[in-house]
């Protein structure tokens, strides 16, 4: 009976993870990981920011799965060993994406909150109607989320453009595509989303030079990764009026230090890192149905490439 | 030369309007309505709650377009005369109701109203991953609109059902029709969104015995007509916590009197009646395509029928 072990920052996640992975995964052996113990010979591990005992003891591993879809973490670890590792590829998180950059772009473009406002002040007050071609989004990375969240936010009116690494054919919105087309695509964006994952390429994209070739009352939206964004340019940016306002829902240190100058910014929004949380249910049959194949020896989705972080 | 006359509530609105449909139909003497003026012979009129004079005066009128998707107003004046009313379909109100839903949906499903709070505190605190079954929407209504709302919700993740009062085929969810079926709508429907159009059979339709169907802790959000609701049974069951909260965009009387209880009622989000806008450009493009096939001899769509109110 193949063994799989599961190991992730806390014991209350860990016995949580360990529970609905085993009932995911009936002919196997699930354990949780407890600190201190010596190798259970596992197969697997599923993880999510493991200890690095658990690559010292646990030699035998043959792929590693995380439980979310940014590697930055894992892959940084030092000793990780040199074995595939798989990501969640959606796991429900794109339409809480979507879901997420929707309430908080028409809370701004269609004055939704100057409206909880005039309420207070039982105040009539309908503003002109927004038209969308004012606001046109951007979407940075176009993954499986990214593409999801362009497609959502297109469908309720929003002109959209997505910019990735690499050419994209056939996704109904324009495309740009490496460092030589991000000023055009740039220049032609008013509300930035980003969805990139955090690769040493990516890490500080977000900075002054990024942001003074918006257009202008822009609007920065980060539900990717708090590394993407150069805080003190962004700071300078929103306090300048450059950029309008910031929706920010991942940080360089998490959680946010209660001094941290976002927080009380008249300008900044914060979420406490909840854009998308990973869904049970859909994280246990994604790997499930992976070990099933690797098991088959069969090739299994959601692969991460090691040179390219993602 | 055709001649169509243009006519709504106020001078500023009719001044806009004539601007926008004269460059729409530049084979067409495109007219602005004033007040004492005697007829010009047209034979259609471009109107929004218009003035009765209109149809006492303007008597070889052939067909009326409304610039709105909602007929209840000019169908209940009393001397309209006896000639197609065309309303519109969509005009780029569908995006814009979709918006709205998911904003204020989110809002309150997801924690967004909450993670404002707790920013003001300099509060980090994430709320357990919200599981999108537990907020099953109903959406009733099902024309255009509706069908839009419908499917956008579902596209970010909540179980979705419909209730029209005619049968629904294919149409990616569960849908009820008619009163026997009303019932089992209602006791699966946690978030009620209400589309309908208002009729003699409608008006009211929100009242305590509807109210007392939905799931527990149930959210009604109204972007069709406030004669849709009896007031006073809303309040009531807004306080008695059977409605857990309201979202409010239209009203009986509009503007909403300074003094209605529902401005600083605390299970109530109000908004003047923005949850669409009718989009200059996409009302025009529909108006004047119908006219050039009725002029053709074609019958032309969203023709309002007299005995079904919409």
């Amino acid at each position: 009976m193949t063994k799989i072990i599961v190991a992730t920052a806390t014991p209350e996640a860990t016995r949580r993870w360990h529970t609905v992975m085993q009932a995911a995964l009936p002919g196997h052996e699930v354990i949780a990981w407890e600190p201190g113990q010596s190798s259970t010979g596992a197969r697997y591990a599923i993880v999510w920011a493991p200890p690095r005992a658990l690559f010292e003891v646990e030699t035998g591993l043959e792929a590693i799965f995380n439980l979310g879809a940014g590697v930055d973490a894992i892959l940084a670890l030092p000793d990780l060993p040199d074995i595939p590792v798989y990501r969640l590829e959606d796991a429900g998180m794109a339409p809480q994406m979507a879901e997420y950059v929707i309430h908080y772009l028409s809370g701004m473009s269609r004055g939704f909150d100057s409206y909880a406002r005039a309420q207070a002040q039982s105040r009539w007050a309908p503003l002109p109607a927004v038209r969308h071609a004012d606001w046109p989004v951007g979407v940075m990375g176009l993954g499986k989320l990214g593409m999801h969240v362009a497609r959502a936010v297109q469908a309720v009116g929003y002109p959209v453009a997505g910019w990735a690494r690499s050419a994209r054919e056939q996704t109904g919105f324009d495309t740009f595509h490496g460092a030589e087309q991000l000023p055009a695509f740039l220049a032609r964006t008013r509300v930035l989303v980003n969805l990139l994952p955090l690769t040493p390429q990516t890490r500080g994209i977000i900075n002054r030079s990024l942001l003074e070739q918006l257009r202008p009352d822009a609007v920065v939206i980060n539900i990717a990764r708090g590394g993407h964004v150069v805080d003190a340019d962004l700071l300078a940016a929103l306090d300048s009026g450059r950029v309008q306002a910031a929706v920010l829902d991942v940080f360089n240190q998490e959680p946010l230090s209660p001094e941290h100058p976002y927080w009380q910014h008249p300008r900044v929004r914060i979420t406490p890192h909840v854009a998308a949380m990973t869904l049970e249910a859909e994280a246990a049959e994604q790997i499930s149905r992976r070990i099933a194949q690797l098991e088959a020896g069969e090739p299994a989705s959601g692969r991460v490439q090691r040179e390219t972080g993602y």
